[in-house]
């Protein structure tokens, strides 16, 4: 690595946007949970597709890894430069380029936020479902193939992109998919990129589906006896085919944080929050067949939340969940577990983790995006406790272990990042080797994003 | 390539399963458009991954080229060994594994065709959605990408699978993504091998999503002055937010062709074939509004088939499109196009295309899955006749450059095959070399249906 050199050569093409200030670097060394602080050499702030073209070129002629850095909420420490070198932070990159209403899609830049593009298209009748709970970059979404409340409905960042501009580790600019709903026009590029974490590429430009705004929207939140009912509740609506927008599980331990951080006065004991889209009409029926199958499973304290504000204060509750959590353990670190499972099992899968977990002395409330299978315990440790760190981290392998033997994940939406690499073989056997392979081949160099996702070069 | 000595390697493990039989060669040297006889060295049919797996690695040592064959209704030719060697014939791996109704999905081999998959589910209440028209393969639909009059609700083989079992070029197997319903561990290389026609892998088991079958069904059949006058009522039902299973454009010249050849009595002008899934109530809601959208293009003679024969007849007659077509040129071979285009340009695309072939003097009638913005002119030409060969294929090259033009693609469903190669690198550009390297990646040898989908080798 030519650091020095390639710092030169990047401060003459982007001046001042060449930021290697202390706090600057600090910032950018920064996760949102246990990694330890990991700053990079410089960090580089483009204007355009060019400017990320020209960054790499640099990097490449100097052998200088390059990291994607969208709005640092990532879980898992996407956006560390373990290996030094440039931080590529695309805050200026943040536009919507376009909005085409008659075909329902967006054209943006990778800096913008989902928060900031659907404040934009209010006024236009649709939406952009994807909802992982922080207001993160698209480019970031679309690296970690993010998801969250709304996946059950409406698919993760995987089915809500029909197309990219992306910038190869060499500097060549390239464009996946196109503006068409469906291709069969060769390998999906769009998808190999999408989830990659920025090893294979970087996101310049995304197409993006949108949805149109629903006619009529209820939500509601229902407490129950045990997990266990809570559960089958949500198997059963699903079963029947029940079109739920969201449908969110959360645990005793949830409930308690929400009513301490929150201000909130929920039963302490599991709840579901759940969300219809639809016409007037279908979402009554929806709801009133929700209800009987709540009944079914000892379901109470039904509270609908039909007027937007009440609705707006129970997602914001729930998105939340996770700073509820932190605020339980001040001074302490999290480790969010994200495993997926069919749905058959998750009853067993969630009963088992927060079984382990008591038995483990370990405080992880459960909450989770259930009617994709998909849970996640919010576990919380003192970082100056190395046998605390141990144990944590031996109760979230053995919860890994569980959903792989179910048929399932080690995780759903967070991704891999540092800390789940070392699941990737357990999961993947020799599909890791072909993830490498496919590394190889496009980053030759291994100069994006290195030391994350695929194995270690010999 | 050292065939005799693989062909006696195969021969040991395969016996009677590895045939040179004349019969059998042509039969998997055809396919069902314009492409000349191309008849492999011999057709393998194993019964397990393990035996692929054999033949893989056989033909592998031996630098043999394997073609994948599922039913052989593919309409690029993708099934076809252009390079000689072995066509793996996946008929003998045809089981139905496993169904998990709690889970709604189903693990089953790539041989099994998908009606009858959804023969064996009948009694489960789900259904797999994915409708191409053929009666093709479930490895055959997943390795073109396919999808059909479906997709507008269910989504493509892309949207419905969750996982695989591929055998690698060097005979090894792996499994890409669980039974999960998302996932965020890696690369997606189930998304990759989807689409990739064989090229990177031979596909041996697939994780399918399944669908609940809808309380009610609607479909109808609705004739309009102008083509114009039919896609602007698909728009407006797009936009809308109407949850369409079904909406298929047929133009005056096929309904013409259905008149001839299935004794149906249409008016002899462009028609819309509709259908609705959901509750009793969803679908009479949705069929109102529907009726007030074809109202206001002056849609007419609206006919709904609320009785299942009279639907099944109304989407065997549409299956049946393309051979009603080809039963109007008797002795003519086909060349049928795929372009996909964002919805807002698609009566453009289409009055272009007709006016284009009127111009040109060519018999193409057009029908299309114009929810999705698809749509094929099934191109009837005299093979004898090298000019006419010429001023097809002319026209079918424009009609690309048109969708390229708007933001679409060549192809939406049927992939590239021999027919399409000549696309890619005006599609995709230096993506294109990025197939290619990707290819190079998991094939060094070039042996998986080699002369398709990636940019020839220096």
């Amino acid at each position: 690595m030519q650091i020095d050199a390639a710092l030169d050569a990047l401060s003459t093409v982007l001046g001042q946007r060449l930021s290697r200030s202390k706090s600057d670097l600090d910032l950018h060394g920064r996760s949102e949970t246990w990694f330890p602080l990991s700053p990079p050499d410089a960090v580089a702030y483009p204007e355009s597709t060019q400017e990320v073209s020209q960054i790499m070129k640099i990097c490449a002629a100097h052998n200088v890894p390059v990291t994607g850095w969208g709005t640092g909420t990532s879980l898992e420490g996407q956006s560390l430069a373990v290996s030094g070198g440039v931080v590529v932070d695309f805050t200026r990159m943040n536009k919507l380029l376009a909005v085409h209403q008659g075909d329902m899609d967006a054209v943006v830049q990778p800096g913008l936020t989902r928060e900031e593009l659907n404040e934009e298209l209010r006024a236009t009748g649709l939406f952009f479902p994807v909802d992982p709970g922080a207001n993160a970059s698209l480019g970031g979404m679309a690296s970690t193939r993010a998801s969250g409340t709304t996946a059950v409905r409406y698919g993760t960042m995987r089915d809500n992109i029909t197309g990219l501009e992306v910038v190869l580790s060499d500097g060549r600019i390239i464009r996946t998919g196109t503006r068409a709903r469906k291709t069969s026009a060769g390998y999906d590029l769009t998808g190999l990129f999408v989830g990659a974490e920025g090893t294979l590429g970087l996101i310049t430009e995304l197409t993006l589906r949108l949805q149109g705004q629903p006619e009529a929207t209820l939500a509601a939140i229902c407490a129950f006896d045990t997990v266990d009912d809570a559960v089958r509740a949500v198997i059963d609506t699903i079963q029947m085919g029940l079109s739920m927008a969201r449908i969110e599980l959360l645990d005793t331990e949830t409930a308690k944080a929400f009513n301490a951080y929150a201000g909130a006065t929920m039963p302490e004991s599991p709840h579901l929050m759940i969300e219809f889209h639809g016409s007037e009409n279908g979402v009554k029926e929806m709801a009133e067949t929700f209800g009987e199958i709540i009944a079914d499973h000892n379901g109470h304290g039904f509270d609908w939340a039909t007027r937007a504000e009440d609705r707006n204060a129970l997602w914001t509750m729930r998105h939340n969940g996770a700073y509820a959590i932190f605020a339980a353990r001040p001074g302490w670190k999290s480790l969010v577990t994200d495993v997926c499972v069919p749905i058959s099992r998750l009853a067993e899968a969630v009963n088992d983790t927060a079984a382990d977990l008591e038995q483990a002395g370990i405080y992880g409330p459960i909450l989770g995006h259930v009617g994709d299978g998909n849970f996640h315990s919010v576990i919380m440790f003192d970082p100056d406790d190395p046998e605390q760190m141990k144990t944590v981290k031996a109760a979230s392998e053995r919860m890994v272990d569980r959903a792989l033997a179910m048929g399932g994940t080690a995780t759903g939406e967070h991704g891999i990042g540092m800390g789940k690499l070392g699941y990737m073989e357990k999961e993947h056997g020799d599909g890791w080797q072909v993830m490498g392979a496919i590394k190889q081949a496009l980053d030759p160099e291994n100069l994006l994003n290195p030391g994350k996702m695929v194995p270690p070069r010999n």
